[in-house]
């Protein structure tokens, strides 16, 4: 059993920023290596440029396979992009480092039928290298898809799903605030929407995961867009919105068996948005309704469940893993470490 | 792959009567065979037996190995008795049956700390049988365990679990009230706690999973029991409650790591309960609530977690499994059957 979980850092994008601080809170982790494509950042310090205040002796690589020349690496934590297809050329290039990964991905939380190609490769690949490789965060990855699929054991009977999840973004980073449009006009929203770079990703993978795991065939999916529009002025730390522009977004995932309704996500974020909350409800044998006034900060939860995943994806069977095919991620501190890792 | 998942009732007290129209609810699932030791039952239709109103073609035998004689069996769903000791032997007879197992004796959900010798010894009774076996059931199994310690995922730091489940008796099978003491005066419920057959079992399992699965080492635990006393004439189906008598039992489970009360679960369980809820609470970062107003009924979440554990046990590796190192259960209707079965 090795001392510590040896990880390294591949994106210091703002999420990977965050992230630092929570994988040095374990002393059971160890980071030992960082890098990021951005050529400003190279040589930089990590703890610098994660903003500790201290230096830790590392430097960051402007390639990605270069923190793996010096030793074994228990996990990668790979914080770069949502889509599966920029994400895949690093997801491979990590299993031919002969690592375990976990990514932010949104994309890569339920690929199985979204990408079913890409999936295959990744999972050949990473059997082949004898690593898992599992996409997860707050959101693809808990919050609108495992713990509603999960609170589900209870029931005898399920008909429908429906998540709620409605937060004020001004806690959170700002690339998740210009992701949600605050701050754009209606025309800004419209466009940016057109061109897909305003969404939430992950709501069509999450349904795909309740889907999976119930026995529900969606035969269709939809992800509607709407802008939550501002009526009074809204100010974060880094946007200010004027009444009539997008505070943030109204997303609506619906999953459809036939012509029934089966799985209905709503995903509301938008500064100041004043019903918080996560709420799951069951419609079922029994009927259950499940809630967290107030919701759960996202950046906060995604930055722990990616720490959190550590030990289970050194001890997951190889392959390309989801949230549903592993044990359930929890908080650790002391817990001992496991063992099974790839080198 | 199999055709249905094959499987086998053993126990039909009251438990395991209402379990048969569970599991006859999954088209991918099939009862081949029922025992129970009360000879008054043997030879009996398991369709007469569990109340159905309609004949199975089955016979309730009184040898637990007798319905394994006639052909492989996925699963037996086990449903006889609370304490591991009782269960033990019907366990390693159903392992030398070849087959899965899964049961709701509480002490089974989490015995390595409470019966290190005994867990070992089924352990490797199963993996050398290629078989799992799993103790699940509500609670322990789910609501005051596997629940609170996944929910944790979101979080960066835990310092305490508290679970509150707070139930009205008054739908749940006669067994249940009974156990929780309703209608006694307090001098016979002060008697049956003495001597241990009134009391909720498992909260010291739960508190060793979520111990366990966090990195607490639990270095003391409590499990303290205190009649609910009626104020006023309160009727179930089955027990009528006087004034001063006890309407139920309020049991609490306190885990501490040195002097610090890390764990808290409040289980209080009476005739005409006012305040019905499940309420998981986490201090730590961020602080947590979650909850599910009216509460979860016990027998009918029993009944499913054990019916929806059914795939997920097959497909896990040989050996006693817990909650914590499965994937979560979740109701199924038409997912395709997991290979693997051992027969």
């Amino acid at each position: 059993m090795p001392d510590k979980m040896r990880v390294v850092q591949i994106g210091l994008g703002a999420l990977g920023r965050m992230l630092t601080s929570y994988l040095l809170d374990r002393p059971q982790i160890e980071i030992v290596g960082a890098a990021d494509l951005d050529p400003s950042l190279a040589g930089r310090d990590l703890g610098e440029v994660s903003g500790l205040g201290r230096k830790l002796g590392l430097a960051v690589c402007d390639d990605l396979r270069k923190p793996f020349a010096d030793g074994p690496v228990d996990v990668a934590v790979l914080t770069t992009v949502s889509h599966l297809p920029a994400a895949n050329p690093q997801i491979e290039a990590l299993i031919a480092c002969s690592t375990n990964v976990i990514s932010s991905c949104e994309e890569l939380s339920y690929p199985r039928l979204t990408a079913p190609e890409t999936s295959a490769e990744i999972d050949r690949l990473a059997r082949d290298a004898g690593v898992s490789v599992l996409g997860t965060g707050v959101n693809p990855g808990f919050l609108m898809d495992i713990l509603p699929t999960a609170l589900t054991a209870v029931c005898r009977e399920v008909r429908k799903i429906t998540v709620l999840r409605c937060q004020d973004a001004r806690p959170r980073r700002l690339p998740f605030q210009q992701k949600i449009g605050a701050g754009l006009n209606l025309q800004q929203f419209e466009k940016k929407k057109a061109d897909g770079s305003l969404r939430h990703v992950g709501l069509t993978e999450s349904m795909h995961l309740i889907g999976s795991r119930l026995g529900w065939k969606l035969d269709h999916t939809e992800d509607i867009i709407e802008p939550v529009i501002a009526e009074r002025e809204v100010s974060s730390d880094y946007i200010t919105v004027k009444p009539g522009q997008a505070a943030g977004v109204y997303q609506l995932g619906l999953g459809y068996a036939g012509d029934e309704e089966k799985i209905r996500l709503e995903f509301r974020a938008s500064l100041g948005e004043p019903d918080r909350q996560d709420t799951v409800i069951v419609e079922g044998v029994p009927d259950l309704k499940f809630t967290v006034p107030g919701g759960i900060n996202g950046d906060v939860a995604t930055c722990s469940i990616l720490t959190n995943a550590v030990p289970t994806v050194i001890a997951a069977p190889p392959g390309l893993r989801t949230m549903a095919d592993i044990p359930p991620l929890s908080w650790f501190s002391a817990r001992p470490l496991p063992t099974g890792a790839p080198c």
